[in-house]
């Protein structure tokens, strides 16, 4: 690319440092960023700088907060005996956008995976057992994802909370609603039928 | 998301403004952003930010350049009597690529589109035909895409280019080499049958 510039070359090394990003797209994505208003790619990088800069954790469970304890944390309307621990805070967005769940949340930064060097003490699991320990919380749901590092880590955590002797749950797994049985795969599909349930009990909610 | 943060939200709305890139994954792209170390997001939102700023375009073909005259511009060994028309930056490093070219460019920066209010004047038209009256061009390649816009402006510049007595070629059209003809559109088959030429020609090269 020496026939062209470098700082357009620069800037498009930096693009596709994203994730999903190729280099094809990192030049599609600068070229359109050079044909806008000056002032305007200011406002996009600035928005990129300050929340890298002034982002902050809510102290209590983690999930990301302007200030240091979240709005979700500090609603008196949630039942804070409940605590969904999930991997991260797109999860919890997720399940907000449900409006199904009304406890708090415990955001964990990731799932324990030996095979990338992350293990218990790399996640947030120090905070969520000192929540745990404060007493008051009755039920801890664990919403990882169903992968094997995912797997690990709610039998990790299972064995802790039941030290405490508290109620652990983990969310349903099975056909998606609406979905079709031949579309799903063979594991959903045998765990949807090892966990099936009283008819009854699913046409009443 | 007021369950979130308003610098995240901000930097998400930001990044969604991108071409192809929607809400989901910038999020995505945010939050990985986010896990960066500060000084590494700095490095990338002042790549952006100085290209825009700092990028300048070729006084001669409008390529972009740091320079005020590009580096293909200034190379002595190009041939600067054949001129290659294209829409933008992409398509010279495209062309650049194949090796196969010794020519001159010229960056339209777009084609005509009267539906998007786009006329001769809003490209770098003027700028191509000082080139042509300055003397010394004898080709003028045409290689615009095959779309109505591309085939209008194509048009509008073969007739201003006659005016001076140019020869003015446009680049070939057909089944892509190691193609399958079935696997082509009806458009470019057609095409590639009407420009056909004698078989002894096809293998000389």
């Amino acid at each position: 690319m020496s026939h062209s510039s470098a700082l357009l070359e620069h800037a498009v090394d930096q693009l596709a440092t994203l994730p999903g990003i190729g280099r094809r797209t990192a030049m599609r994505l600068a070229l359109d960023l050079l044909r806008r208003e000056p002032l305007e790619v200011n406002r996009f990088s600035e928005a990129i700088q300050r929340m890298r800069a002034e982002v902050r954790y809510c102290d209590t469970c983690c999930n990301i907060s302007d200030e240091p304890v979240c709005a979700i944390c500090r609603d008196p309307n949630r039942n804070a005996s409940l605590i969904c621990v999930v991997e991260d805070i797109r999860d919890v967005i997720a399940i907000e956008n449900t409006r199904h769940y009304k406890g708090l949340y415990h955001v964990l930064g990731g799932v324990i995976s030996p095979m990338d060097g992350v293990g218990p003490d790399d996640l947030n699991t120090a905070a969520l057992l000192e929540r745990v320990n404060a007493g008051g919380v009755e039920e801890v749901i664990l919403a990882l994802g169903a992968t094997l590092e995912g797997d690990t880590t709610s039998f990790y955590l299972d064995r802790r909370m039941k030290e405490h002797g508290l109620l652990v749950t983990t969310i349903a797994r099975g056909i998606s609603v609406g979905g079709d049985l031949d579309q799903a795969d063979e594991l959903t599909l045998g765990r949807s039928i090892t966990d099936r349930k009283p008819y009854e009990q699913s046409v009443k909610r």
